[in-house]
């Protein structure tokens, strides 16, 4: 095997784990149209299938994020079994306050009691749902915000946010956690209630040390410095998760590491800096759209590119960079970072793949499984997940 | 009346008109959500009554386009009778190749020559139908694009728009154009065929005379000085159309003025310099969403706000401003055109509007008309129309 | 005089003051040329008798930002004399850590404690200075960041920042202030060390109540809803000051108001709702770059703008608003805004303006009271002030 | 030698050249620092030594551009032989028209005739200069524009630009062009005369042939899609040149490569792909500033990256790609890109280079030379040559 990845890199790859969406296995798409694809999902216990073959065929994602109600089963406990027999894990809950008309004006943030009041409740029953799963984390992008000025009281709803997030904090168990994502602009184009890392910041800090910043790669303005972020919120402690995946204009959902790929680089450099791999605090998650691409094989590939950034980010020298950055020599300092950047992992990856009994190329076993053969034959009738459903 | 708005002005102004779309009357929202609405028109009939009224309340709007297939109907002759009943007439034909599964990659520009025949034959339809309202354009908004680097060949796919397009322009008669929408990005996120004014333009200037761009004041880059391109495309003899809306982030097709009242000024001052203003050459249309506000209000709010800024473009003292700029007096030339855009034109407009027979405040008018309660009571039952119906 | 301006809103105009920055009136420029002017000071004391033409013609500029070492003079008592004999006080002392060689890799942040030493020390010094002209803040800009990844480990240099920064809060009086702004990205182009609100917010929030944010209106990601920052920070108590400007691109540095005036007029709507107005806590400044426009008239129309929005905004119908938001009306609340943005209310304030001794157009007094030719004449021989002198 | 760089790849890349600005060896920096350095050239004769030396070390540059007035020699004669001496040629001619004070308004598009007059006649100028240097290229980058709404009549100086531009192209002998470049935004920040592709296109297509466009990669708005650009230039028959730096945020000028790596892949893939390689119609210029890193290796830095991505486009499996892209398998086309993007070409490179006689590690072999200590001894006393000298 290639030296290039010694032992200690290769035994902190071993425990790299990275959470898949349930919903990347349904259907998705934008505004204008869903595209459907055969063998798409038509219950959660599909979906957990499909995320269990992704595990299955590279060992990195043990465990599958759910998102309610698109994923309410009668009995989360047979979820749990069904999900534990392919070998994964049920993860992080998603709460969802965008899709129901009553959340047209606001969910958590509203100006009326009685929504807030459904909308609190509808977390309280996400909780109850991480009781029966054992998940960690409740994660909590908000959706809400206005389209035009002068449509919302942005400070009022800034104190109303605060005020149901204590209460859903409350209900938390000593070994669970509320995450709350931001997110620059969509659905809402005026503004939106946590747009920025310092709003979620300001929010969590005030409910407490189970509370946490989750950091979505497509959530920020063109030209974000993204990794600077994330040393930031490593060094304040309050970096919960990652949703990872990537952009070229705004949240476009794209395969992790698809559209910059040395941005992907940098924030895992951070990430290694901070002491967030391989951390408890810090979930590695993805969320995504596979509009036009095969989902599966979609998710394979955004775990990998995951997998194989993180190698080349534990490639970087980071004593050469440091006497480098003290000594001022910047075209020094920038070779050692494009030098790591730069190495080709994926041979010595796919060796080391191949010695712990996993596909040395997990695409192409995919392909050869005959699994979505089998699935496109199998799931007929029935009604496709989708982006909402 | 206030003599702040000349004879001429008003003159100018009585000549002004704005083409609604018939899909703005329908549902629309975003990719997690879209909002249904009492009243909501279920055919294209229910659509032009809708856009009947908003040129009833301002005089503004007398002509609808349409959307095809969205608006497809059995006989044509039927709608254009039915819409000059109510006093407007059948505008731009627009068509649409983005909701069928075959142009999941392409449509104008697709690798396959059947699916290009296909899309080809779409828009010939397209013209088919303007020979049968009396329409003059034919506007193609190009949704086609990729979502991933090397997943398309880009330059092969602008050769093949060009084919397709110049089979299409020959079918044209005389009388008859076709306007080239360009769009940042959406639905595609890594490329999308027609991305610029620029491309557009070489598109078109290759067809010949009967080919225009149309300018949608969404779909650019953040940033971009839109008014220059405005300006450029005037210059050129190739500005076909407008789409107006307003943006905060991305193509969030708000109300027209909403986002930046200043930058709708700035537009229709170099509409004005370049004589695009009532020039037969130069459609003005909205292209919006009405995802969180009421739609006829909102069409009626957004006619108006256009005439208001057309009004202040149109107060500028241009020979000052001309001196002014010839002499270098930077802040001198500025404020001749802030106090034009500063100049509050609404009451006399209210005024002018009165005199002409039309309400003096048409938003009030709509409010106080019934119109709305009896459409609520009247359209129960069937699917309401919306964004992809 | 116009009802339109209520007693309550005149009495709340005649209180507001909006301090201009003695940089503004030497000369500045791009990286590519400072173009030079006819009548630009040559030391401090000229820029302090500029400033003051500007307060004298308007009422509305009582104090003026010093910046250090720029405006360092051997007494400042002479300088605060001077100025007070002028009717202006000095105002926020700024530090600069952006001019020196030793700060080509940092000040507050650098590997080397004997540079950071030196950029501690500088600010310890411009305590000294606020002693000496009774100023209340010390506005500290950090220029610092880096242009290459790898160059600078980000994360140890927010730590030395914090270390940094409380050694100079230590060194304030207990009425003095530290205010701390962020800048997106200039000069360096890859990381800058406080590039946003949340990172401002989180340092001056360790070191303690004298610590507090300054909003520069010009350093935000495109497309940043910057009046959400102001509700925010006035919510977190810790908006200490706002640097006015405007800008299209980047930190354009140009005349308040002039590139979006309803941005302007929302920030604006937004100090007032959280009671920023006339705050003691809250300072206005101007921080601008006439690069191609007349200083002083600039700085007139500047501060003008900045009172003629503030007059806009406390138009604004707060009742109506609140009623209609409450209700959902969408349309309604934002015309209740768009109301008080296109009220014209600038003869208005010509006319209290007159009625309080000033001129009613001081644009125009400024141009017919022959100080820039008397200071054309004047200022002859000698090195004209420019940014970086 | 790795069989990976085929003889048909490396007999490529043996012809690639890439012109390198003289002004890049000169100090250079932002609006608010220019730092010094030792060695810096005092005049032009110095600049293109060290211009040689980083074609010495690369075999990559054998062109210096040249900057009127910043190079302007008594002798031109003496300098080409200067330069031949050293093993260069003297480049593309580059024109200023935005340092000096007449220029402050317009230079090609100024409203006075004489300003025009003067400015046609500095390029006029560089055409006398252009003969005696043998260039074939003038570039025009063309710095004018506004920076408030009002201030210049858009329309008129589009068209003035066109006048000038004809008398300059009318000076030309039959073997020399005109570039003409674009670019967003700076200095002017409200509109820039060319500030896209499609104004550049438009201006020099009305020209003829021996006009083209110059495509610097850091002039865009956020997010633009500069590979689609390239593509449609080379579509068009229009792309002379490119002007190579690399940005985060707007014009940065940091060295190519440096801020996203996989941009200039694909940049690169579409120049194979139009057949822009080692074309004699298109030209490969640097244009950067090393603002804080060493100049020299700066430069030799940048030729380096463009060669090694210009390797891993060249690995690109263009069959299989396009077979990939027919058969809509997304995840497969996009994966044939990503091969080639992640191919370390490094090791094959040095050794082929190695092969030539040239040194394997050109960083490494400048670090070693001596040359850096030598030119820090020789050139103490006169004026380092900086941006804007």
């Amino acid at each position: 095997m290639s030296t290039q990845l010694t032992p200690e890199i290769l035994s902190t790859l071993e425990k790299q784990s990275i959470e898949v969406p349930s919903w990347a296995y349904g259907n998705s798409g934008t505004r204008f149209k869903v595209f459907g694809t055969p063998g798409t999902p038509r219950d959660p216990f599909e979906k957990i299938a499909d995320a269990a073959e992704v595990n299955r065929l590279t060992g990195l994602a043990p465990a599958v994020a759910l998102h309610i109600p698109w994923d309410l089963v009668d009995d989360f406990s047979k979820l749990r079994a069904h999900a534990e027999d392919l070998g994964v894990q049920l993860g992080t809950v998603n709460s969802n306050t965008f899709q129901d008309d009553d959340y047209k004006f606001g969910a958590l943030t509203h100006e009326d009691a009685a929504i807030r009041r459904k909308a609190i409740d509808h977390h309280l029953q996400c909780v109850d749902v991480m009781d029966e799963t054992g998940s960690r984390d409740l994660k909590i992008w908000l959706a809400e915000g206005s389209n035009y000025p002068g449509q919302a009281d942005m400070r009022g709803r800034q104190d109303r946010l605060q005020e149901s997030l204590q209460e859903i904090y409350a209900r938390l168990s000593d070994d669970q956690r509320l995450v709350l994502e931001y997110k620059f602009f969509e659905p809402a184009f005026y503004h939106t209630d946590v747009p920025d890392w310092g709003t979620s910041y300001a929010q969590v800090a005030s409910l407490g040390e189970k509370a946490m910043v989750c950091l979505d790669t497509g959530h920020h303005a063109p030209g974000t410095n993204i990794e600077f972020i994330v040393m930031q919120l490593l060094r304040l402690g309050k970096l919960g998760s990652f949703d990872f995946n990537s952009r070229f204009y705004a949240d476009d959902d794209l395969i992790v590491g698809a559209a910059d790929p040395f941005q992907l680089f940098r924030i895992l450099v951070e990430v290694v800096r901070g002491d967030g791999l391989n951390n408890p605090d810090v979930s590695f998650m993805l969320d995504q759209c596979h509009n036009v691409e095969e989902k599966i094989p979609g998710q394979i590939r955004s775990v990998l590119n995951v997998q194989e950034m993180t190698a080349r980010a534990l490639l970087l020298d980071r004593d050469a960079l440091g006497a480098a950055q003290r000594s001022g020599d910047v075209l020094g300092a920038n070779a050692i970072m494009m030098d790591a950047f730069y190495t080709d992992v994926r041979p010595a990856l796919a060796e080391w793949r191949e010695s712990r009994g996993l596909p040395a190329d997990p695409m192409a076993a995919y392909a050869a499984s005959g699994y979505q053969a089998k699935i496109n034959a199998d799931r007929v009738g029935g009604a496709q997940a989708s982006w909402g459903a």
